[in-house]
Order: C-alpha cells, then sequence, then structure tokens
C-alpha cells in the first residue's frame, strides 16, 4: 500500500476480528520496524510490551475500562516512555557512533554531556516530554507500518495507568502515553465516516502564529 | 511509494538543498495528511507554523543553535502542543459528532466531562503529556507522508523553546516539541550508514516488562 493511501485510509478500529491471531515474529516486525522512526539524540526512549496472550489481554482491558478491542485484537501493544533512557542508552549510542566513524573517540567524552543538559535530569518535565515525544513517534510509525502490512489499530489512552504498570511490571518511572490494539477489522465492521478534522486553515499558520 | 519502503528509507536528512522552494499549498497539504492522525478523543491538539519565508527562517536557525538546515530547508515546520485545546475544541468535537449521528444530543453533556476528567486540569502534567503525546502523532505522520510525496524531513528539538515562542509569537502555555525541517536532499548529500537502532529483542517484551 502506497503511503499516502496507508495515511488516508488508516482508521482507529473498535471492531477486531477476534479469531485471528498474529505470531510473536509478526508483532516482531511491527516493532522493528517502528523502531526506525526518528528520536531525540538516537536515545530510543521506548520500550514495548506485545500482549499476546488472551488470558494477559483480558486483565489488560479491565485495566481499561473494559474496552472489548484491547482483547479482540491480535494483540495490543503497550506503549512505554522511558525518561531514563538518556542514562541507559547514551554509551551505547555513541559506542555505535565511533563504531560506524560517525563520532570521534576523543569526542565522546564532551557529546555525552549534551542530551544530560538538554534533556536535564531524570525526574525533569523536560524528561518525561523528551520520552514522552519519542515514543509517540514510534507508535506512529507503528500504527502506519500496521496499515501498509494489511491490519488495522486503535491507539488509545483510556486506561489506568498505575494498574497497567502494576500488572505488567512495568517501572513505576516509565509513562505509558498509550496502548495500541493492532489486529484484523471484524468482518461486520461498517465503517463510519471519518471523525471531523480541524481544517488546515485553522492548524496551520504562515511564519507567525 | 510503499509504506514500508518510507519507513525503512526515512531518514533525518542534514543537508537540503536550498535553492529549492515549496509552495504555501505543498506545506498545506502536508499538514492535512498529518491531521488525518488519530488523537486522543479526537481533540487535535496541535497546531503548526511553517516557516517560508527566508528571513524568517534566519530567525528561527538562530533560535536552533544555528543549525544550517533550518535554513536550507525548504520550510521548517513548528510542531506546536496545545494543553488548551481540550477547551478549545471540545466543543466542535463534539457538535461535529451529533452532527454525523454518531453521538445523541441528549449525551453532549455527559461526554464533555470525560476528557477533563481524563486530562484533569489545563496546567498539570497530565494535560501536558495528553498534548506532547498527541503533537508528535501527528509530526510523524507529517514526515512519512513528505517521505511519500518525494520529500526528507529532519526533525529537531536541538532549539531554545522560550525564544522560539518570543519570535514566532507562540502563546506561553502552549509546548513545541519539535520543529521539522523538509525539502529535498542536497544533490552533494551523501548518506551515511543509518544509526544504531537498539536491537527488538531488547526494546520488546511479550506480555509483562
Amino acid at each position: 500500500m502506497k503511503t499516502i493511501e496507508a495515511i488516508k485510509t488508516r482508521r482507529s478500529i473498535n471492531f477486531f476480528d477476534s479469531t485471528k491471531s498474529i505470531t510473536k515474529e509478526e508483532a516482531g516486525h511491527l516493532v522493528e520496524l517502528a523502531s526506525l522512526s526518528p528520536s531525540s539524540f538516537n536515545l530510543q526512549p521506548w520500550e514495548v510490551i506485545a500482549v499476546l496472550d488472551p488470558s494477559r489481554k483480558k486483565i489488560l482491558r479491565g485495566c481499561a475500562f473494559n474496552q472489548p478491542k484491547v482483547e479482540e485484537a491480535s494483540v495490543t501493544f503497550i506503549i512505554i516512555a522511558n525518561p531514563g533512557a538518556v542514562e541507559q542508552n547514551i554509551d551505547t549510542i555513541l559506542a555505535k557512533q565511533v563504531e560506524a566513524g560517525t563520532l570521534k573517540k576523543e569526542h565522546v567524552e564532551s557529546t555525552k554531556k549534551m542530551p544530560f543538559k538538554m534533556y536535564q535530569e531524570k525526574e525533569s518535565l523536560t524528561r518525561k516530554i523528551f520520552a514522552v515525544k519519542n515514543a509517540s513517534l514510534f507508535a506512529m510509525t507503528l500504527m502506519l507500518a500496521a496499515k501498509g502490512l494489511g491490519l488495522e489499530s486503535h491507539p488509545m489512552d483510556g486506561f489506568d495507568s498505575d494498574r497497567v504498570k502494576k500488572e505488567f511490571n512495568i517501572p513505576e518511572e516509565m509513562i505509558v502515553p498509550m496502548i495500541v490494539a493492532v489486529g484484523y477489522a471484524s468482518p461486520e465492521l461498517k465503517l463510519q465516516s471519518r471523525a471531523y478534522r480541524r481544517p488546515v486553515s485553522e492548524v496551520l499558520r504562515f511564519d507567525s502564529f
């Protein structure tokens, strides 16, 4: 499917075909594609849980105001934004740059200071925004990749975040910006007309607000 | 271009062809496509400034640690996350649902309470995260739409946010999660190999963290 067509035809699907499943490999392929999203300083502050097991999906549904799609979708991804990704990933990122010849070894120490300055300390608002924005880029690529592969999706933020963290063993300091149901549309599904979008003339300004 | 190919070949381009421009209509088309992104409660908490004018791009470059790509790209978009979008857009969103027959008129008042409960008060962390995650979904779709239309892009969060707000007349309460340069690759550009990505085995867990 062409990119523009995928963007135009991607819809948030409420009714999935609960008889269809996807494999761990297919879930992994979606994550691999989503990982090609850009991120601040290439720090990739995202982690994902693919909830495939029926009993685990039932628990997740319970955390998400009992929305049936959480359970009916082939997989529901828990998208996790990790404010601690600077500390967690910076050394690897820089080592890989040295390896690729895009960063000189003698510049590693000074380069390493930059994201700590830009994204401040772990508990700051800046750091939380850093994590959430990048995890959301990742989530959008995942949804468009799904569409490109013939799958449908539905992002949700209607869930009890503390309960999701507890049930799925997610460390307290992580942020769960959304969960994303992915699967096949129910054969009975009749798509409603696309929900209203604010007109470009209202969203877009030129050169200044 | 196919969706999966766009995802695989989208790269953050450092060197744009500064002799090439894009029109206001083309910038508007990208925003129209990006607006098809899903958003929490369909509240679309995003606003965009397309900086096309050379003198304005120079100013934006000055706010962004003097990165040449800000000025060399055909357009640089300032992506704005609006925490006030609940108050700003809820009445229109619900009226459009009633108009489309997807919401009963008598349910408008009770439905209207939901996003205020979910996304809390305007100044809360929850509300800021709400705005940033959705504006980032928008930004990712914009970048993939650009790729699908033969354009390149580069998202940046290396800029002085307060200065951008001041220079571009953006209200204080808005958040600027990123700016996105869009244009054509410089003919001299030789792409480096793609930057390291964390392996799927590290990013993805099944059923629990």
